[in-house]
């Protein structure tokens, strides 16, 4: 029985029943986090084979250059080469960076705000600068613009992206938006990949700042679910048709493909964009770790032997998705009290609530010993405007602590609907 | 006999001889590099066995994190452990960085220049900024503060350090002085240490701007070059005594210790000051590569073993130093066209030529197959008042091949100096 069609007593007597459950749970003592998007241990066996590729004892770069020295700002030709393929530019458009593609991503907004974009106005030197933020979205992309005192404005998600009228339109009009945060196959938190006619759009932008940038962050390019996968356009591509090639920043990573900890970040743009970019990264580094850049080349030789080992990925944490998804259908669908994504990639499931309920729903879980992540923090300023929405991610808890947690998670998303409803 | 004291004629006779020299070795097609500080072969080679410490199949670092996974910001526990003793502070003072001190350096910067320092304003917002440059000195961290807009202004190097009179009256007069760069120990190019009087004048320090900071780039601590190094005090003890521990950011890394292009590099500073920079930190980087951290850690497993390991080092690169001494004790002492450093430690040899020979002397190496550091590349903006200053780097090149650059960089010396003296 849908939950709005209780009347008060039905609710009272849900509630009461819900809450003895709650509390049952609370006296086990739980303690598991779920907040944040980390492989589990399986995960990270898959790639020990990376930690002996050293064993033949060569350290030389295909270009004659030795791995274990300085030099290289942008990286081995080698890696350089797997890596564009992974992101979809021409190894003469492309970066590799550290371990990390959010350093990527804070580098490339302070280098504009600080030193500008091809010859415009250093954005510190703009007044109000504005960034569009498709929402829900990734809080750490929020925090970045947040940083630098970057205004951000909400952009509400469809099934195919982003609201590209909204977009349109407000670039057009305002040059003091100078950019917009995109998580483009399998957003975050939301699973959507966005539409061909969405990234052809965002190709033929026409915004009144010149220096406006699409900070597209392919964080999960082959991360799929499914072993038919929908893959979005190339965005570089679509750009070039559009003579438009120099509006886009490309990020990804293989953090979630070999290890969080220790994986290689990479960049993507039009070369213009790239000699650019390279002339201000010389200034704050040498070289990055070129010898785990060659560790990533030797243990996979080609990228299609990187889509291969992400089958195995799949086939880890693909169940983990199945119980969420499984779970809400079964306890959450009868009652009308939620609704959500069954992602085909990507790392989480977007769990929207009955407004009102989400900062409740997580401080529930969080009593009973259950971390999610907070409430709000799919938002710009952690501010939610209907405080419902609540990004879930499964993969790193073992498949019977994850049904324990959905266990309490449904509990919880009944207990503060319930509390709702009787308060209205 | 000394040049300066040949009459013309004999001037003639001499440049003569030397052109003819010269014109034998660019005949033999050299091609060498010793612009940079780059570890030899043989020195990348002794820390071979870092790569395979894992052999154990134990990733775990001692408070029960998985080294492969996201998570610690500021670094595993035994690698604050180990590079806090390395750099003298404790491990509530230390924050661990990636592969690149100057990476680090850079941010510090930075975050000062967008967020300011502990209150204070942000540099962007104070107008003039200004940074004292002791000179000779290294070109990266002038690139550093000419990146920021940020004027340099140019501090005389003495024996025992930079000029301390200069600075204590300049930054207790002028508040637009935000920042001085030191390398302390043996530093880059001098190779001189500062003296204990010296650094307790740094620690001492009442600048008129309170988010004033010493960027103390202590990149060569352990590297010595003789078995008895005199090391400098610890800044940051002195500082406390002081009342000051704030005013001092410290920078290390084992770039020269382990592998240039995958060491790990450290920062350190008052309890204060790490709070605050790692709530910055946070926003551009969930975690640093721990798995090369608890490499380190495994291979030297205390500072104590990180310092023996260092006269290995020392056994591969002092005889290097003492060929580039001895020939110019042999080559140019006589003639009075030239003075040097002999240094203790550290990675160069500064040699000064006669006023206005620098630029000539490495061009005439230059097109006879020898790169050296750029003329000038020593000094802020890369202007070096007297056009005198080059440095050697020695480290890099085969003794053999060192030899043959060292026998043609004391020709062009010779025939720059020839050159000038004739020409005034």
């Amino acid at each position: 029985m849908n939950l709005s069609e209780m009347n008060k007593e039905q609710l009272i007597g849900f509630k009461n029943e819900t809450e003895a459950l709650y509390n049952d749970f609370k006296a086990q003592g739980l303690c598991l986090n779920m907040s944040r998007g980390n492989p589990c241990k399986e995960q990270l066996e898959l790639s020990m084979d990376m930690l002996s590729v050293f064993d033949d004892g060569d350290f030389m770069s295909e270009n004659g250059i030795d791995v274990r020295n300085y030099g290289l700002l942008d990286g081995i030709p080698e890696a350089k080469k797997l890596f564009s393929d992974m992101i979809g530019v021409n190894e003469h458009e492309v970066i590799i960076f550290g371990n990390s593609s959010l350093n990527a991503m804070f580098w490339a907004v302070q280098t504009a705000f600080n030193k500008g974009i091809l010859g415009e106005k250093p954005w510190s030197q703009c007044g109000k600068v504005k960034f569009l933020c498709p929402v829900p979205g990734y809080d750490r992309h929020f925090k970045v613009t947040e940083f630098f005192g970057i205004e951000m404005i909400n952009i509400p998600m469809t099934a195919d992206g982003p609201d590209m009228d909204m977009i349109e339109k407000l670039v057009a009009e305002d040059d003091s938006i100078k950019g917009i945060w995109c998580v483009p196959q399998y957003s975050n938190p939301d699973g959507i990949s966005y539409s061909d006619e969405t990234v052809k759009r965002f190709a033929a932008l026409k915004p009144a700042a010149k220096d406006f940038r699409i900070f597209w962050d392919n964080a999960y390019c082959i991360h799929h679910l499914t072993d038919s996968p929908t893959i979005i356009l190339n965005i570089l591509d679509e750009a070039k048709k559009a003579g438009n090639e120099d509006i886009v920043y490309i990020f990804g990573s293989t953090s979630k493909i070999t290890f969080p900890g220790a994986g290689v970040a990479v960049m993507g743009a039009s070369q213009k964009n790239v000699e650019e970019l390279k002339k201000h990264l010389g200034i704050s580094i040498i070289s990055y770790d070129k010898m785990n850049q060659l560790r990533h080349v030797k243990f996979f030789g080609t990228f299609k032997n990187m889509c291969e080992h992400m089958k195995k990925h799949m086939a880890i944490i693909a169940p983990k998705f199945e119980i969420v998804c499984q779970t809400l259908e079964k306890e959450i669908a009868p009652l009308g009290i939620g609704s959500w994504t069954k992602p085909e990639g990507g790392y989480f499931v977007s769990f929207n609530a009955l407004n009102g309920c989400a900062k409740r729903i997580v401080q529930l879980c969080s009593e009973a010993g259950v971390t999610l992540t907070g409430a709000g923090a799919t938002f710009p300023y952690g501010v939610d405007p209907d405080d419902k929405n609540i990004r879930i991610a499964p993969t790193y808890p073992p498949v019977d602590e994850l049904k324990k947690a959905m266990e309490l998670f449904v509990i919880c998303v009944k207990l503060a609907s319930a509390e709702k409803l009787l308060a209205e």
